[in-house]
């Protein structure tokens, strides 16, 4: 066996030399940092991602950051060292509050684009970004807890510093605050990761009977543990405690109840933060598009109505 | 805003300019083809394989072929244009039979490095893979339900043509006659691609009044389609109809009822995969390695015991 050369290329695929894939200056690869990549997000967005850049040639190099900055600002040098033309970023913020923002602005200045999705920080200037409206999906679901008698609510939170969950927690104080629900500090269980550890937390509040009426997830493997966690300890959903799930998938409907969850746009947010690489990569200088979807409360049978 | 250079990047990663991951002649980037980036199986399979090649400083050349030998074609070209030191791939295979054998087979013989995963070609000569026994799957699954006393079974299997879904009706037949199960040409339903297809199947069955006792499914997301189907027709499972799914998730934990299924280490398949193919890429000449791997029965509820 010897090593292959350019020349035997065209030769095994039947293109004719003039194609010119590798005579292109430009890459032609887009990074994309995954916040974790077994998380069933990635499934829609990545086909949404996919979508939009096969047509136009473009590939993409994919990181996997296990929501850490170190492992994040790894792939990060990769992928500039590589000459990928831009990056999809979901960032990470870590407990303490540390990230990469520095990074990603000395990138900017560089003339990287960059478009974040999913997630963006607070103070990040120029970025073009994509993401749901956070607070909102929240509010939704406590309108709908408090039209079924909900006020003893309790919200599920995961890995403390994140974007979607920080928001996610805003929207649920405002809420509360909003709707006249009562807010115990008891039922706002932060930091919940890894998921797993929802089992332990509901368990504890369980046995010291305090559960709450209803539960609001605030991401998808989160959701599932605590259907499993209720099951293991014969707490009954609905009839002992709501729950308000968070993204959408067809399992949803299988699950024994059928689950009330907050559905975001994740194929769409994929396509369009593609498109917008594209478009920020074609003109560096166009002004930030800042993207914010809609989520969608979807209602199943894992809310009791406790007006009946 | 200027282009940046490679002179900007060890100072933003403050990395001292002899970290040297600009020098490197090889490109430590690998290609994966993945047959449908929307499978589920790709949240454990890329997972597996990124935790081996991160530590190695290898990257992932993501691809989303969408069971298509036309894109599976174009992304090999451009994997190979961009230099990968190798590539991981599932390949697809038409109804018709055609294939990028031969294409596989031309980068095999220029030294290109490559590894089969979950799928192979039965004429594939020297290539390296990794598989699951998936003969050896359907009949555990057969065995199970002849001790529960069904005789009436049926396979719904996903497109025809696939390496995957051939070895799973092998099995089924090979089963069959082992355990003097009668075969009924109406309960091998094939080519059930795009998945939703599976409602329609199941529908026609029960207004037929000819519906089996038992179905396995032969991949997760018609195993969720043949749930869905039953839950819209009123068909009750385990009681009017027996399920055997196909691969596991804790969603099979939770679905109504939890689901019997077929468990493949996915996880491990992809840890094997990317290490098999640092190890060609490391010597071209070592011998093949070929590894396949045993599912296992998950036993939970969605088989009724008949002999009860």
């Amino acid at each position: 066996m010897r090593k292959p050369t350019i020349k035997d290329i065209p030769k095994s695929l039947n293109l004719s030399p003039s194609t010119g894939i590798f005579k292109n200056s430009k890459s032609k690869i887009i990074g994309a940092i995954a916040f974790d990549i077994s998380n069933p997000f990635f499934l829609d967005f990545l086909k949404g991602v996919e979508d939009v850049l096969f047509p136009r040639e473009y590939k993409i190099l994919l990181s996997n950051v296990d929501e850490n900055i170190d492992k994040e600002k790894t792939y990060l040098s990769w992928m500039i060292g590589h000459g990928v033309e831009g990056i999809l970023a979901s960032p990470v913020r870590e407990r303490n509050g540390k990230s990469n923002l520095r990074l990603y602005q000395n990138f900017y200045k560089m003339g990287i684009p960059i478009v974040f999705y999913d997630r963006m920080f607070y103070s990040q200037g120029q970025f073009d970004h994509v993401i749901v409206d956070n607070q909102d999906a929240i509010i939704q679901a406590l309108m709908h807890l408090k039209e079924t008698g909900h006020e003893k609510i309790g919200i599920f939170l995961s890995k403390k510093g994140i974007f979607t969950i920080e928001e996610r927690l805003k929207g649920f104080l405002k809420g509360c605050k909003l709707l006249n629900i009562p807010v115990k500090n008891e039922w706002i269980c932060e930091d919940i990761y890894p998921h797993e550890k929802a089992i332990e937390v509901l368990n504890c509040l369980k046995r010291k009977n305090t559960l709450p009426t209803a539960i609001i997830a605030t991401n998808n493997n989160l959701t599932k543990y605590i259907v499993y966690a209720a099951k293991k300890n014969n707490i009954k959903i609905p009839e002992e405690l709501s729950l308000v799930g968070f993204d959408d998938s067809l399992e949803n409907e299988l699950i024994d109840p059928p689950l009330t969850t907050i559905k975001q746009p994740i194929l769409e947010e994929g396509k369009i933060a593609a498109t917008s690489l594209l478009s920020r990569i074609e003109d560096r200088y166009a002004r930030p598009m800042n993207v914010t979807l809609k989520s969608q409360l979807i209602k199943r049978k894992s809310v009791k109505n406790l007006n009946l």
